[in-house]
């Protein structure tokens, strides 16, 4: 048995998310679809850092997963590169020690969202980027964005239903930019990220920047963990899990 | 009776191309449906600054109209951008004088070509740039295309079965640049291009880059006016309709 770790991008369009879902085309399923060749035909699972939701992209997923035959790692790495569909693509594919965990060993994340600021909305970004027509202030945001920074409850940010009792998250990176005359890029990075809690993050930015929340709305938010106070989910295309960095990399 | 200047973006991705052709899904087709019923449901034609193959895309393509009840013209622009589907956008709109015809009005033309050049096909860049693995040579590729500037026959450029019979163009710029670490962007200005012409171009360039042909097969295919001695046509969903500059307007 050999654990491969593998860095991966998809375009989420056409995906209904990552995971696996009867009758649905999803990541996973594209992913082990392939594997199972390559494993002589043997069914086997994968596991991935994060799950993204339907329309949701990556740029940096990581997945592990074992095969019982190892081949040389480039040539396996281009058989899953050019077997699965063109809107997967697995760029870098790594050896790794069997306790490996995609998921469970520790790690941080970094989200990126991606906006299209413009009055007549750009064919080209309308699959890479939301769209919201209206006036934004980057400074706002920028202030608003650095309230989100540290350790708080974000029971307001996350979306009602979800099976996680403990909301408290660390957040150590929470900034707005521009990145050109009519896109914003949005930021976060963090050890752990809540059901949809980076996209009511961004929705909330997004109605503070207009001008319709005040920029302690974010303080209100964390204080009460009312996510009524907090702006709507923002639209899926805008989002990538652009980065996962394990602690045992970083030493 | 007034006439209108609209510059447009698209995504080719979905069009079997600019032009009208009955039963398939066109850019013409499906503005003409909005401006019939901007025009109180009679029918009306268009006109283009150039027509654009299947798959290819538009930054600044112009077209014309006419209208009989002229209402703002933001309003017609904003019915037009928003009731057309979402990979066409109507960006700018202007009333112009009865003589100005989007395509016989003397205009150049520039285009964009994008290449991306990583050994793992992006998914994101899938729609809109086209895509080689192999090696490029930045600097061939920019001698190389030094040689297309100026007035030639272009002959050798074109695809057969044309119904031009005059193939001497003139292209005042010819450049490649390295837009990022894997991407590379061809420009061509010019008054007037012939069937498939920068396609060719291109697939020639790349050629070239990976060296297949010299330098100074440019000349070769100049001289001798023979496709066969020039590359495979590049593959449409790299090619943009960039920007129309008509003479009147440098004034």
């Amino acid at each position: 048995m050999t654990r491969f770790k593998a860095t991966i991008s998809y375009d989420g369009s056409d995906f209904a998310g990552f995971q696996e879902q009867p009758g649905r085309r999803t990541v996973q399923s594209e992913i082990e679809k392939v594997l199972q060749k390559l494993n002589s035909g043997k069914e086997l699972k994968l596991w991935m850092a994060g799950r993204t939701d339907s329309g949701v992209h990556a740029c940096g997923q990581v997945i592990h997963f074992d095969l019982e035959d190892p081949r040389p790692v480039e040539r396996i790495r281009f058989a899953l590169d050019t077997q699965t569909p063109a809107d997967i693509s697995i760029w870098k594919l790594e050896v790794v020690a069997s306790d490996f965990h995609a998921r469970f060993t520790p790690h941080e994340k970094i989200y990126e969202y991606l906006l299209d600021n413009s009055v007549s909305r750009s064919p080209f970004k309308r699959r890479s980027q939301a769209w919201f027509r209206y006036r934004l202030d980057l400074g706002l945001m920028q202030e608003a964005a650095s309230k989100i920074v540290g350790t708080h409850d974000f029971e307001g940010f996350t979306a009602a239903g979800g099976s996680v009792k403990d909301k408290v998250r660390t957040i150590s990176l929470a900034t707005v930019e521009k990145i050109d005359e009519s896109s914003f890029r949005f930021r976060f990075r963090g050890s752990g990220f809540l059901y949809k809690q980076v996209r009511n993050m961004v929705g909330t930015l997004i109605k503070i920047g207009n001008g319709k929340f005040p920029v302690d709305q974010i303080d209100k938010i964390l204080s009460t963990g009312n996510r009524h106070f907090a702006g709507p989910t923002a639209h899926p295309e805008g989002l990538y899990l652009k980065e996962v960095i394990y602690n045992e990399d970083r030493k």
